[in-house]
């Protein structure tokens, strides 16, 4: 509320023209970017802004990349009272560096810090700060069109005591990492274990929300996918198994529907889906080219399975910033494996959304979704 | 899997024979038992145990309360790879310091790490660890017949990538907090918001481990349920509306059932409910005295209307470490005010029950259930 806002001195967002800067004084070497392991190598620098109740947000500090000190009461590490973004800056043949959307996940943050009951913050403001981080540590953007910096915006309540309540201190803090592909098989369809045994997320919960708890609790069931010899969890809803999404990815379903149409499907943002950058991209990209219908719809695996049988279905894939787009090329449920069909190992909706949004991504191709720092 | 663990040299339990104890400098003073604010004072130690898959548990380390270092791409701060444990010790008329069933905790923290990906340890070693650390901090034991010293184990995940995966390396740590009551408001009933606008926990989730994530996810409920003048959201589940738990108590209705029985009802461990060590202890205890049915059953806001309406309800009351037994007066459903019967503010089975408990926990009845220090 604005005006509680303006009624107290407390600033409501960190201005981006207040960043403290301190340099590092060493630098690491920068990977081969051919062999990254995701999330793993951090740069040089990292952005810390503190959020209290009495004095609002303080002045962003760039500085050298290092620990964190946090009190052991903290209600982060006890509560998850914790959220996160993640985006990319990707170098071009042009040599500059570009943001995709960027404003998409200042705006997804923003909406999970106040599900979060985290403090909120003016998001073009954050973008500038993340701008000016980027920029400092631009040497570590790869000089490659497969490998980008991954950016890692995060909100945690700092709330040093044990009661169950909103944090009256907070700290947002931004840290960086060059990557290449998530997964470690490359450009290869993904295999998805689909069982109703676990469940991500659910109607009154946070599945639409980047929280924390969204994804400790995932990683039980996603050690059964590979115990059943599969890369990840295709994450089903309800009595009639309803498709939702990997946890890493939406999931998109090429195919002709039930109605005889040529259709890419992808399920509704009701609650329980992450609403994806990559998947909104994907979807008002499809919507352009019109060439076949594109819905946002549900989908159980029966759908799937009689489409299937049926050979109604042209390609699945997942959709993700860490991804872009990732065939799937198997789907283990109910003790069958389901082969989604995949020529060569990448389908040609799939490579034609692959190309279109790196293209973008990386500045081949002028865009206004494109951002350059 | 055993053979696995003896066949590698990495420890497979931390030891308290090997802890290592380095002295507080400096003493903190100790705050008024009677003004205490849950959770918000801690002892001049704690106890922390790293571990890694290469290495296993390492030395138990008791030290200066302070500060955790903490690596920015740590799963415990993004992913929520994290739970916690609850419980007390208790300063008897005799001076003697005492747990409370405590190897109920660790056996629930030992679940909890299972779920949550974290390594497991020996529920026993671990135990004797936090003796250690209790016996070391004895004197912030609250000379007090209701007050205690909240002991709050956690467990976090270290691993310093980003990729959402098992941590390789973890941390568990113990700190000490006086407190008194957990609600500022003493011991009045309490009020609960009913609805089923938010969902606490769900089949095939986490609601039945003390995990991180199943309580950042209810705060902003709670703060729904302040501004519909309640306390505590009451949380349902299903199209039937059944009454789960508050989040920080479980609940009990004691009734004249459907059949014309009188009956202490609570909800059944399904998966959605954590499984409280005060709500353990209130079933036998109710068990041994005979006097009437003890049930775990599911119970729907319909049943309940129906009772109240039909002059059946005796009392209703939540549980839990925190607040021992804390009596319901008002529940808000449908936009209707829901009275519950009590007698004075402490209705007679709540009083008989807390009586019953903080008795043995205090050391004032004999009982195995206590453990001396």
């Amino acid at each position: 509320m604005a005006s509680v806002a303006s009624a107290t001195s407390a600033p409501s967002s960190h201005k981006a023209a207040d960043t403290v800067i301190q340099l590092a004084q060493t630098h690491k070497p920068k990977p081969d970017p051919n062999g990254l392991v995701f999330g793993s190598v951090f740069t040089d620098h990292m952005l810390t802004i503190e959020w209290s109740l009495q004095e609002g947000w303080q002045k962003p500090h760039i500085q050298p990349f290092g620990n964190l000190s946090m009190h052991p009461g903290c209600s982060a590490l006890h509560y998850a009272i914790q959220l996160f973004e993640g985006m990319k800056a990707y170098r071009g043949p042009d040599n500059k560096v570009r943001l995709f959307r960027p404003m998409l996940n200042m705006n997804r943050m923003l909406k999970s810090a106040h599900r979060a009951c985290l403090p909120s913050f003016d998001c073009a403001e954050l973008m500038e700060c993340i701008k000016k981080l980027v920029d400092l540590d631009q040497d570590w953007v790869p000089h490659s069109d497969s490998a980008s910096l991954y950016i890692r915006p995060t909100l945690l309540g700092t709330e040093p005591t044990l009661g169950v309540k909103k944090p009256s201190s907070a700290l947002l803090f931004v840290i960086l990492s060059p990557v290449g592909s998530y997964f470690s098989t490359g450009a290869k369809p993904v295999s998805l274990w689909a069982d109703s045994k676990y469940i991500r997320a659910w109607r009154g919960g946070t599945g639409d929300c980047k929280m924390g708890g969204n994804y400790g609790s995932s990683i039980y069931a996603q050690y059964e996918a590979v115990d059943f010899g599969c890369q990840q969890v295709l994450w089903l809803y309800g009595d009639d198994h309803q498709i939702t999404e990997v946890g890493t990815m939406n999931l998109f379903l090429y195919w002709i529907n039930e109605k005889g149409e040529e259709e890419l499907a992808t399920p509704p943002l009701d609650g329980i889906i992450l609403p994806g950058v990559t998947r909104q991209s994907i979807l008002e990209l499809a919507r352009q080219w019109s060439g076949f219908k594109v819905s946002e719809r549900y989908l159980t695996m029966s759908d799937l399975r009689r489409a299937l049988e049926e050979n109604r279905v042209k390609e699945m894939f997942g959709s993700g910033t860490a991804c872009v787009v990732s065939p799937v090329g198997r789907i283990l449920y109910q003790g069958e494996n389901l082969h989604i069909p995949c020529e060569g190992s990448f389908p040609p909706l799939a490579s034609r959304l692959l190309k279109e949004l790196t293209d973008i991504q990386y500045g081949r191709t002028p865009s206004d979704w494109s951002c350059i720092i």
